[in-house]
């Protein structure tokens, strides 16, 4: 029935092409003549055939030119053939059989009413296990109503900023290189994004007081993007009493922090205040961007805007990838899955310090022992001149360039390079790419 | 493990509760020792547990007063007993193994790409088959390029009104009954509605060129919601006739349209002008709302500015759904679903006539033999007092009240009546249920 179907997609059987009667197919094919007639009924209802008045069958002309044509729009290639860019985990180690496995148990049992609309909040199950895994992983305080799904961490500072220019705000400060989807987000809903200078200490806070009307501030503070630095102790206590003082709050972008790799993770930012900090995390880094899956923490007196929001449209994340989710955290998988890729992130993290230094001893490597990125510079070679080195050994690499903000002032040169996208059997190739590139 | 986790969750191991020696607990249990110290050190990972200086290992503190809570939010209970709401397909039918089949051989399959960030248009092996699919079986003129993936119609209306906005768009015609998503939709994106008033024939269309600035026109032309009738063949000619001469577009909401009992199903509107006509579709009614996986198919000319408003934040339907729809549609899992819900959703409705007829003779019933729901008007009773019968009953259905527009001024009174919501052992007794409500 399939080798039908193909014929008639392919256009091998034209519409209106003839069919043999159902008797002279199965003496042809040796098969029951009832089996032929069911085919040939199956496809009538379909709509890839039509039945004749009177007897017959015909291949449907509803399908003349529509059907027949494959997509022009090609599959967007890479042009490089090694992958170094940041904000990419390594797809090929994705726990194929754990996740199927998880879909097939709770597909199996879920209650009737999963099947139904969504709760724009999320299924409460899923709240609750993602809950109890950032308190324990990322010290958050998360109780399960405080956590809202949505479909990654950009889904959430849309939801955010729609919120905050509800109640007035209109201008929320944000790092001077930064995550490139932050500032678009927020100048779509309407806010003027302010830029704060980031030095080896995180983003400077010092002038924060100084900004009139200031209704929010947006960081990385684990993990500052693409800088890599970590929010100092002191910053962090700063930024908390800043919005407690002026009755503002702190948008936590927290997108990578379960990487760590010389010492237990920093604890989020939003335990030192669930009522001042808004936490946004996402699966995209910690198992695969295209699960569309990520989670907002926020305080009481925003959850119902929040959930307001995002309900309105229906855009919720299914209920079969929330259920699995659930299932997956539940049964310790997702903690053995983070484990394991941290630790083998560390080692190409080593690898590609070990590299460097051997092979070129003039870049100068910055960014703590985290996430899934490091940022490279080259005395005398601007940054543009090293992407292009790489783009040479298609090597895919990002400039610093790409991620800052207009307006910043800074002169950093750099390139952002991440060792986590490389699939494991493409890992070593790619790090003598870059080798070449620095050499 | 599970049980440790447990006992942490639930508070039975309070947060500093100092763990027995591994080798103890290994004699205890008649387990090897080896076996608690990987469940320990598991433990430890995880932040369930922290490795003590010295030695020892204790329940963590961080978990303090933040994981053993339940959620608050109690799960929202339906506060009847038999569903007969408008809109809600049987979700008892909903073909879980076949699914769970269609994940499995999707996931293992998959190449690595297709883990990583969303297409916001689409996958589009998907499109392909969605093309596919509505072109044989709703008669339309789809391509593949022309099909965007979103996670419901109402995400679909969205996108499509936020494009017309930024082509000056300000004022678009909808039926002066509708669903209910569709005007605040409209007024989100700052497009007024104009109310158009819908006959026996469909909505009216005779107004259209009075009105000024008009911009587009909103209907169900396949299966009026919540009305029931189809839009008549002139009408359906000369409101493309309209767009074509105006500029203009029509947007076609085909919820149902797969559903006609007594015929082949009307084919869309869409086919008549692909050039003029969006079309929004759903998976909602022929699978489940949980999936949150619908479909647009634009011109040409909209492709771009529609993938651009949805691609921008990220929030694209997740690859596993996308995979395993592309996998049903394709094996003709999808095709022979929706017919066994055919079969059963016609003999319900016959079976709902049947017993009107035989049991409250004074009832009409309209809307025509098609899609999961009737509209039931009875002289004397007022629609609030039909819902309050039911609700005595602990029956859900709906006053048309619900679907009325602001600004309606037609005085037509009834309920909406949806037979495809029970389960098929729920089903005889909503009937009974309906039955005493009308009597």
């Amino acid at each position: 029935m399939s080798a039908f179907r193909e014929a008639i997609r392919s256009g091998r059987l034209a519409p209106g092409t003839r069919l043999p009667a159902s008797r002279v197919l199965a003496g042809d094919l040796g098969v029951g003549r009832s089996t032929v007639v069911r085919v040939y009924s199956e496809l009538v209802n379909e709509g890839w055939l039509t039945a004749l008045h009177g007897s017959g069958t015909e291949v449907s002309r509803r399908s003349v030119g529509v059907v027949g044509k494959r997509a022009r729009t090609p599959v967007a290639r890479p042009r490089f053939v090694h992958d170094l860019r940041p904000g990419w985990p390594d797809l090929s180690s994705f726990p194929r059989e754990e996740w199927v496995r998880a879909v097939k148990r709770t597909v199996t049992n879920a209650p009737f009413e999963a099947f139904g609309y969504v709760d724009p909040h999320g299924r409460s199950e899923l709240r609750e296990v993602v809950a109890g895994y950032l308190a324990r992983a990322r010290g958050l305080h998360a109780h399960a109503d405080n956590v809202v799904i949505c479909s990654g961490a950009a889904e959430g500072l849309r939801l955010v900023a729609a919120v905050l220019v509800k109640v007035g705000v209109t201008k929320v400060a944000i790092e001077e290189f930064c995550l490139h989807t932050q500032r678009p987000a927020l100048l779509k809903a309407g806010i003027e994004p302010v830029l704060l200078p980031v030095d080896g200490d995180g983003a400077d806070l010092s002038a924060l007081d100084e900004i009139p009307d200031l209704g929010a501030v947006l960081l990385t503070p684990s993990h500052q993007f693409p800088l890599g630095v970590a929010l100092q102790s002191d910053r962090r206590a700063a930024v908390v009493d800043w919005a407690r003082r002026r009755g503002t709050l702190v948008i936590e972008d927290d997108y990578d922090g379960e990487f760590r790799y010389d010492r237990s993770p920093v604890g989020a930012l939003q335990g030192l205040d669930h009522d001042r900090v808004v936490y946004l995390g996402t699966a995209s880094k910690s198992l695969a961007p295209g699960l569309r899956l990520g989670w907002l923490v926020v305080p009481d007196r925003l959850v119902g805007s929040i959930v307001a929001e995002k309900g309105w449209a229906e855009e919720s994340v299914g209920f079969v990838s929330q259920l699995a989710m659930t299932d997956f955290v539940d049964s310790g998988a997702y903690d053995r899955h983070i484990r394991a890729m941290r630790t083998q992130y560390r080692r190409r993290r080593e690898q590609l310090l070990e590299a460097i230094s051997r092979h070129c001893p003039t870049t100068r490597v910055t960014g703590m022992a985290a996430g899934l990125h490091v940022v490279l510079e080259q005395p005398g070679r601007s940054e543009a001149e090293l992407v292009q080195r790489a783009a040479r050994e298609q090597l895919a690499i990002e400039p610093l360039e790409l991620f800052r903000n207009p307006g910043c002032t800074s002169e950093r040169q750099g390139v952002v390079v991440g060792f986590a996208a490389p699939s494991a059997s493409g890992w070593s190739g790619a790090l003598d790419a870059l080798v070449r590139t620095l050499r």
